[in-house]
């Protein structure tokens, strides 16, 4: 086994493995799209609202119109235009409690107060929704419904379906961030929620697990109305797309490089998933959390009465580097109690790390925590 | 000579040559990049605020450091940030009149209350100027110095020192944009305004119109400070860079192919600038206009008596395609008077045009003009 035990090791971002970055396909692909009969387009200005070979195809995937696919430059950035166009200053979005830290701190940028509502283990916790619902109507619920940014849970079927009844109900827009999706390693993919009902249902995605995150192409499934309104106003931001970058992912798609880099992305995150698990049970038996089937994150929440005080210099001088896991959590819901959850709680990215330094990594953890 | 007689001529956006798009001198640096030493970083997450060794590039162009660089998606993605970083609501800019259409639009959007200070042959209005300093002081200064988008007008030497020393006395910005400064085709250029007064400009420009719109490598460079309230803020709504495109920028500097491109594209835009004004001067003598030494553009005002009405579906039915000159102007200085000079403003690219098509082109305009 690998030697791991004087490295440091990060827990931290979620970033695709080194290895599983594929520089050669991706340098042939672009070869043939900048030689190839397409390359005046592809350099030239043009194409706003994204390189249209590429919106059928992600259209054809969604089973869509191609103009309800918008592609931008990464997820955030279409994040950042949703915000821009939904959220007046003031108004109310939900996200699940924890959520992914760069979504809420962009939703508050463009002006929303933004609400956390708990996640359970089969998703958010729909009680909890409904009371918040009952206060204040929010704009969006935007939530990970598979493999969950940060903890790893996947939104059951039955709350799937709840969720979007309640979306009709009360006429909010429910926004799925499904970049994690395909990278499912056991078990069966539920319905999205668009599956359920796509006009409430704004389904936004990536390339950045998948072949790239530096190439930065993310895209946006919707209704055509809202679609429309977001190109536009991508256009006044950013002028034109990135277009030799989302060439070069069709091309990857047509040459069959996607499907088997997929392939190879399972085969080489599985393990990880599995190390990480087992430590976790290993390591720490008394912690009880949502075993993923797929994804990027395992989460643990400490108990209660743990030691929290100091827990990311602490975890530095064991070699650990940590994210704060308050940065994943939203304004309480309740303003006069500050939940203090987030202070417990603890991300754990396994995909970048082998399964020795996970190993390792996790039995560092469980010597801080039972210090 | 080339038959141009039924074609329909496009005089409407300021975009490259088709045959000066560099596709396989790109292709030849996205492989270097991508199968080369750097390619694992190169396809990370990673390089906030822009890939480092071409922050380097810039600043070393620019005498500065690399910290004071910022690059984004293109220009106008960083015009966006900054209004967004230096708008608040109801905030007064300034711009050239006219100005570029999509930076007007832009500040607007950012909450920007945009007003036009007349635009001579020289450069901006100074008198014009220092009356609405006086009447409302800007946040910034919005100005394109050399062969300005829409008019190809250049900003003289005792100009730019006159602008950076309002902008010292008054406390303004100046945003200076540079996007064609080095499509030079005669004559000597003159200083940057930051060349002048560092620490009242920002300067902005991009590879677009250099090498390829379609790669959207804009930068920014600024005073330390506000480069890194920038930067975070580039961070916070698109995450990270796109760096196979900015690596790519950086090869195709480091294998000679920048230079050489530039030379290829004053060969091949000089005789589209001489034709056109050698046309202006044939078929339209009674109508002045400011000759530019470089650029994309020319431009022309009608004479007040001219027939303004119906300008653009007159000129569609003779097979010409004209912009709305209005777009370049933006809100009247005195609220209650309407500025109708945009009616009568015609922009005219000329680089993605062959001599022969501007002749024909600047035929036909004459044709309708005197209608």
């Amino acid at each position: 086994m690998q030697q791991v035990s004087s490295e440091q090791i990060l827990f931290t971002r979620g970033v695709p493995a080194a290895e599983a970055l594929p520089g050669r396909l991706l340098s042939e692909c672009f070869q043939a799209v900048l030689e190839g009969p397409d390359a005046k387009v592809v350099l030239q200005y043009g194409h706003n609202g994204g390189y249209l070979p590429l919106r059928r195809l992600i259209a054809e995937q969604y089973n869509v119109a191609a103009d309800q696919v918008l592609v931008g430059n990464g997820s955030l950035h279409l994040q950042d235009l949703l915000a821009g166009l939904l959220v007046k200053n003031g108004d109310v979005v939900f996200v699940e409690q924890p959520s992914y830290d760069r979504a809420i701190k962009t939703f508050r940028r463009r002006g929303a107060k933004v609400l956390g509502i708990p996640l359970k283990g089969d998703g958010i916790d729909l009680a909890a929704l409904e009371q918040a619902i009952a206060k204040q109507r929010p704009v969006f619920l935007y939530i990970i419904p598979d493999f969950q940014n940060p903890a790893g849970v996947t939104t059951s079927a039955a709350k799937r379906q709840a969720l979007v009844d309640l979306a009709q109900r009360y006429g909010f827009w429910l926004i799925e961030d499904v970049p994690y999706r395909t990278l499912r390693y056991t078990g069966k993919s539920l319905p999205l929620l668009r599956d359920l009902n796509a006009e409430r249902v704004i389904t936004v995605s990536s390339y950045s697990k998948l072949i790239s995150p530096a190439l930065r192409v993310g895209y946006l499934v919707g209704p055509l109305d809202l679609v429309k309104k977001l190109t536009k106003l991508a256009e006044e931001t950013i002028l034109a797309p990135v277009l030799p970058t989302q060439a070069t992912v069709v091309e990857f798609h047509k040459r069959g490089y996607f499907d088997s880099n997929l392939e190879s992305l399972k085969q080489l995150y599985a393990p990880r998933l599995q190390a990480i698990i087992t430590a976790l049970k290993l390591h720490l038996p008394s912690i009880p959390f949502a075993e993923p089937e797929g994804g990027f994150f395992v989460s643990i929440t400490l108990p209660e009465q743990s030691r929290v005080s100091n827990l990311l210099n602490r975890a530095k001088e064991h070699g650990l580097v940590l994210t704060d896991g308050r940065d994943f959590f939203a304004d309480p819901l309740d303003g006069s109690v500050e939940d203090r959850t987030g202070e417990r709680f603890i991300r754990l990215p396994f995909c970048a790390l082998t399964p020795a330094q996970i190993q390792e990594g996790v039995k560092r953890l469980a010597g801080i925590i039972n210090e």
